[in-house]
């Protein structure tokens, strides 16, 4: 069972040299059989789960590597563990810091093909900040924020160079941004402008999303709050304003902790095709309860909660992209039980309710927002064979990428063992591969 | 054209006695035709406006009645002005006032049913406060607010009796009000409860519609802001915690002032079939510019806004339910350049797109609140033949009550220019009656 199309559909998924096949040209034009078949044994396949924003994990942060750690390949150590939780592709995220930290961590931090070794691909850097509003700074610190009163010069002067970056984090409202940055960045630079940290005005979020941003980071939190009369940044999910050559994508942490259930299916409801999971998770990711950094801050995390030492404003999550996919399903079963339109819109098998659109928030709108929903995000013919089994609670039971196995759950779910060996029984029994 | 079932359908309305008939009964069962016979002309048919939620209008406040027209009816008075807007039910509203005030006006305010002649239906009062939070006071006056340390006692005291009073707008945050008071109200005086003018935190609002609640004033307006981590009252739309049994509708002022376009589409998106348009109107209503008094408050009416005066607060609306129907109906018109869901979910003829939603939001919703839906807001057989025509940009043509023409646009809609004289044209033609 697999999700294709916005539907879990049953089929099987053929895979050569890393790439979904379009079984038809097998069978017909070469005339061909599997040279190996593997017994999913009634598995969810799945994309594998792409994360836009996240700041480190595994004892690492990405904005503030240790000195111990200076010869250390983060990403790699990183991308290493990732599978373990579904997510097979990611952009590191590097919050506000001074201009010389980006000079030495962006060079760093080049886009990699992931693999079975590697693990998850990297798919370029996210810088959040530091042309941010410092009144929805969050855990951002305020010395660092900076403005462009020359444009591109200054962004340019504060990362360095942009070759590793792939989507910016910017408020719409400091001075010249709306005219002479989104612009530039998109058309010339070809970065994915998110909007964020911002007390925007709709208004200045329409003109944003027209010069070309795509993205809104983390929706609900670091922005203004939704008001009747000016509905600011959150207005963009119901703007008149904008048409469907201009979609608009937000990320959700749905962690539990950052955004109520309520809010959830609010914003999902308004607009779920633009929803995006992102995990934001910091470095105690995968780590338990203590001290860490977060960029040049100091953290707590406790439960489930990562906290500024001593304050209460959230630092991240320290949430799985398996996680978050799973409260965010839960989050929408929960609303069927509310007298609003969830059932009449969603009457899906009651088992697999709500499974696509939690699976496609952390797969296929992801891939959108970065323009490589050919390659990735999908299981279509022709796309990177990134994939993953899930159970029909979406726990993660093996991961793939580029075609080959990088982690399971357990030997039950290794390749050994889902491999058919007895070829007659395969074609007796019509297995699927 | 008629709305029932919240289809628009071609098909005739028969009526007799004032209430709208069956015609199978009339054809099979009495082997009768019609005795009058009228052409409407291609006219939308629509159920009457019914308003929750009006302060006054054409020079009156019912909560501040001038000394001049103490001898005189002025619900009448603005009952009979209503059917030019295509209201023909109202409840209408008294703002907080002094305990003295209620003991004057309420007796006075009693239930009527409406005619050609008097006009819209009077369905009971509506007292917003004075058991509300003083931070979200609005333009009701702070010195006049109430607790109820002794629950239900404190309401009657203030109110003096209940016997005329269909709502009560309360802040269930407020002490005893969620144990004490909600659920007497509502189980033993009959009362809709609506929440409102209230800090409530969504757990409350959850507990307050448990307990029998089931309207929110004036959605947005004068209560949190949709906060991501407790949504509020707002997040009462999305609450899992309500099932189908605990219905919640809630009021917005459409007026073009008071809630941005988004936030409608937001809300509609989320909760359409809770939707309950209220005008809020104000002594002005039908007045020009100038000075007014709303309770004990001065307001200043300029344009399409009513402030205190001196003040930007917004003191209600000069929006009649009419005009509230058509700005609604064109902020879900414009919402379809929207890359949102919208288009999908409403597949509906061009020309008429969004005219069933914008009706029954003014129609079948507020009877719904209300609990008289088989009565009042809707075209169904045995109905109250309480109806309006409507050009096909919702312009009110002629307004019915009861079954007889309470007011026409022009002579061209008077019943008199719609009635078919010569039956045998009328039988060839199968003309709509």
């Amino acid at each position: 069972m697999l999700v294709r199309n916005n539907q879990l559909i049953n089929d099987d998924l053929w895979i050569r040299n890393g790439k979904i096949m379009y079984p038809q040209d097998i069978f017909f034009k070469e005339k061909r059989k599997a040279d190996y078949c593997f017994d999913c044994k009634g598995a969810i396949i799945s994309p594998g789960y792409i994360d836009l924003q996240i700041n480190g994990g595994f004892g690492y942060d990405f904005s503030f590597p240790d000195e111990s750690t200076a010869e250390k390949d983060i990403l790699l150590e990183v991308a290493k563990e990732l599978p373990a939780y579904g997510t097979t592709a990611f952009c590191p995220t590097i919050v506000t810091s001074l201009p010389e930290t980006y000079k030495k961590l962006l060079p760093r931090y080049q886009r990699r093909k992931g693999s079975a070794k590697d693990g998850a691909t990297v798919l370029g850097v996210h810088v959040e900040g530091p042309f941010i509003d410092p009144t929805k700074h969050g855990a951002h610190r305020t010395d660092f924020l900076r403005q462009v009163p020359n444009g591109m010069d200054d962004i340019l002067d504060c990362y360095g160079s942009l070759d590793n970056v792939s989507i910016i984090t910017i408020a719409p409202e400091i001075p010249n941004v709306l005219e002479h940055v989104i612009p530039r960045l998109v058309d010339e630079y070809g970065i994915i402008v998110s909007l964020g940290h911002s007390l925007s005005n709709l208004t200045d979020g329409e003109k944003a999303v027209c010069a070309g941003a795509r993205f809104i980071t983390h929706l609900f939190n670091a922005m203004s709050s939704f008001h009747h009369r000016d509905p600011g940044l959150i207005g963009l999910l119901t703007s008149h304003q904008l048409s469907s050559s201009t979609p608009v994508y937000y990320g959700l942490i749905v962690d539990g902790i950052h955004t109520h259930s309520a809010a959830v299916r609010l914003a999902h409801c308004v607009h779920p095709n633009g929803l995006v999971l992102v995990t934001d998770a910091v470095i105690a990711l995968g780590f338990s309860d203590g001290e860490y950094n977060l960029g040049e801050n100091k953290i707590t995390v406790k439960g489930k909660r990562a906290t500024i030492c001593g304050e209460e404003t959230l630092a991240g999550s320290i949430a799985s992209m398996s996680d978050c996919v799973k409260y965010f399903r839960q989050a929408l079963l929960d609303g069927e039980t509310n007298n609003s339109i969830y059932i009449k819109h969603h009457p899906q098998n009651e088992k697999h309710r709500f499974v696509v659109e939690a699976i496609n928030s952390a797969t296929l709108h992801p891939a959108q927002v970065l323009k490589i929903d050919k390659q990735k995000g999908t299981l279509n013919y022709g796309a990177d064979a990134d994939f993953i089994l899930l159970d029909h609670d979406l726990n993660v039971l093996a991961t793939y990428i580029g075609g080959d196995q990088a982690w399971c759950i357990n030997d039950e779910w290794s390749n050994e063992k889902l491999l058919i060996k007895d070829n007659e029984q395969k074609e007796k029994e019509n297995l699927p591969c």
